[in-house]
């Protein structure tokens, strides 16, 4: 058996959705599961008690970021990322390829990998598939990340091509690297932009090396929502059955609730977090800007059917004052809401899944919820 | 009874020193008391929760703060600030005086009050004895306290002389606006700078009034801690011996050990908190200024000696990381290192005072804390 592997509890009989249990050296996780994220190896805002408080079991953090700063060998001598953090659930390490590429100017690709400028002091740094593939080692999440190019949107078919073809290339230099005594797993990531054959090739590739899970990169990117539906609807059934499946950067409610219904396990995106600290509560009836005059006086909680601490015991009216403020509580209030919300909203989802009524769950939240909210 | 008063359970008999249990409308303060600031009805970084979970049992708040924003007007629709911002403890609120008199060129001194400039938005304001009474009332804190100007140092005997008359004449203001019957007690304050003749004319005036408890004000405010010392010397023996005495703005670990030991009951400072944000810890040896570049690769924890949450769980590198990285979790977790010592440090000084070995602590306290870091 694999250190990480996916243990299939139940299915719906009507969609691709399953319901799961992932094994990992730092417990076991119901899936499908939505990872908070915590780049600097810290979820903004949040301590480790509080995660657990509100269900957390696995978070992610960011290769590109640690490395950084303070950088894996400091981890490493702190004994890990785990201990260093005081985190003892699982974590996912990214494998920073999503940050460099993302650096525009600031980097150069080549075959090799990629040299960039570091956004913090300017410094020349390199990142390629056996760089952040030892960088994971010695952070020592439970899963890391292959290094790939995440494709932009829109890509040309050529540069989706070429780029997934790379990544297969990468992926391979990545395994050679990985030494899987290290009670990690390592995920592949299929690729190929928005080309249904170019999708088909990746995961083609990708799957002869026989990974213990498997990713789905490049979606999330800027493209309408009916567009990387699509790509799921075909992409998903290309993976096996029995390994997790993984979206990266995906956590918008209505997002979720679609890929679990295509047979997605993990999610992971930092705009719960993100919109948190701006203001901005997800609520089953869609997003409040709590920021807003309108609230100023408003003295119930975010959403009164809510359990999260923040609904528990504040009102609308001073969690505005505390932006308004800039005090830092604000800020945690709001993300303890935006994190309980979409960890609650998976609960319902398996819980749904469980009962072989996803789809009625689906369209119950969704007459809540409003398409203006997609 | 008054609403707010002291029960005087023990005496150091080599001091002034006194063990007291506080009684308020929210519950009872073991004294010699800490009392952590929350200037924007939140005290920094921290939930009420964390307050409590390391022994906060009364908070100060800020009536120039609350005034301006949000207005005391919604903190009343919220039904006062303690349920505003969902701290069940004991309240004590400040009278803005101390902040208005702070703005230099943005304010005009009048015998009727105070004008001035909100340092948020340049509207013109007005705070005076009523009406620094009344927005304490709407707010609700259990103990209130006089609207006065804390003298400057240096003062000419002429300036404190003048200040002192005035701030008895505002006192008067304040009692004939306050209404008893609100379930708060309004504290007087004696001042007079550092003259022993203006201090005990103050303290006269004041006396007459009969109050619930006394402040010594217009110390901490940039003289040598030993004139401080000298000032309590001979000021506190003036006050009554069964009601509360409250030295304001002091919050160093030497000066609260020398305010007890001469007779102080109460005491507030945002220094510790304050500090913690800028990345120095307060311990038994000193100040630690985290952020600096030796802790980067140090995983002890800030104290070893210390049981709270941050050193139980946290390395002085991690913090360090926190801090540079500009994560809220390093601002919490030095937060909860710098109050929880202090509210220990409390906590052991009452112990002494009930074991009557007083002054053994003060000297084996400094023989580790150095005096250095006084």
């Amino acid at each position: 058996m694999a250190t990480v592997n996916l243990e299939i509890i139940a299915r719906d009989t009507k969609t691709r959705a399953r319901l799961g249990k992932l094994h990992t050296p730092h417990g076991v996780i119901e899936t499908p599961v939505f990872m908070p994220v915590g780049t600097q190896a810290t979820v903004k805002t949040m301590s480790p008690d509080e995660l657990k408080q509100i269900g957390t079991k696995i978070i992610l953090s960011n290769t590109y970021h640690l490395f950084l700063r303070p950088g894996h060998e400091l981890i490493k001598q702190a004994g890990g990322l785990h201990k260093f953090m005081n985190w003892d659930g699982a974590i996912l390490t990214d494998s920073g390829g999503f940050q460099v590429f993302s650096l525009g100017d600031m980097r150069k690709i080549t075959e090799e990998g990629v040299e960039f400028r570091s956004h913090l002091d300017g410094s020349k740094q390199f990142l390629s598939p056996e760089k952040a593939t030892e960088i994971q080692t010695v952070l020592g999440a439970d899963i890391i990340m292959a290094f790939d190019e995440c494709t932009p949107y829109p890509s040309t078919y050529d540069y989706a091509k070429k780029s997934a073809e790379r990544n297969t290339r990468w992926l391979k230099r990545c395994i050679k690297t990985f030494n899987s005594d290290d009670k990690q797993a390592l995920f592949g990531i299929v690729q190929g932009g928005m080309y249904q054959d170019l999708r088909e090739q990746s995961a083609q590739e990708i799957l002869e090396c026989d990974l213990p899970g498997y990713a789905i990169g490049g979606l999330s990117v800027g493209e309408p929502k009916e567009i990387m539906y699509e790509v799921l609807d075909y992409t998903v059934p290309l993976l096996p059955k029995d390994k997790p499946r993984y979206l990266m950067g995906v956590g918008s409610p209505d997002a979720l609730i679609e890929g679990v219904i295509r047979g997605i396990d993990m999610f992971d995106c930092v705009l719960p977090t993100r919109i948190a600290r701006n203001g901005t509560a997800i609520t089953r009836y869609g997003k409040l800007v709590i920021r807003n005059a309108q609230f100023a006086a408003d003295f119930l909680p975010i959403d009164e059917s809510c359990n999260c601490y923040t609904c528990k015991n504040y009102s609308r009216a001073y969690i505005r004052h505390l932006l308004k403020a800039n005090e830092i509580l604000g800020l945690r209030l709001m993300t303890i809401h935006n994190l309980y919300f979409l960890l609650n909203l998976m609960a319902e989802i398996r819980q749904a899944i469980s009962e072989n009524r996803l789809l009625e769950y689906r369209n119950s939240f969704f007459a809540n919820y409003g398409y203006e909210n997609q």
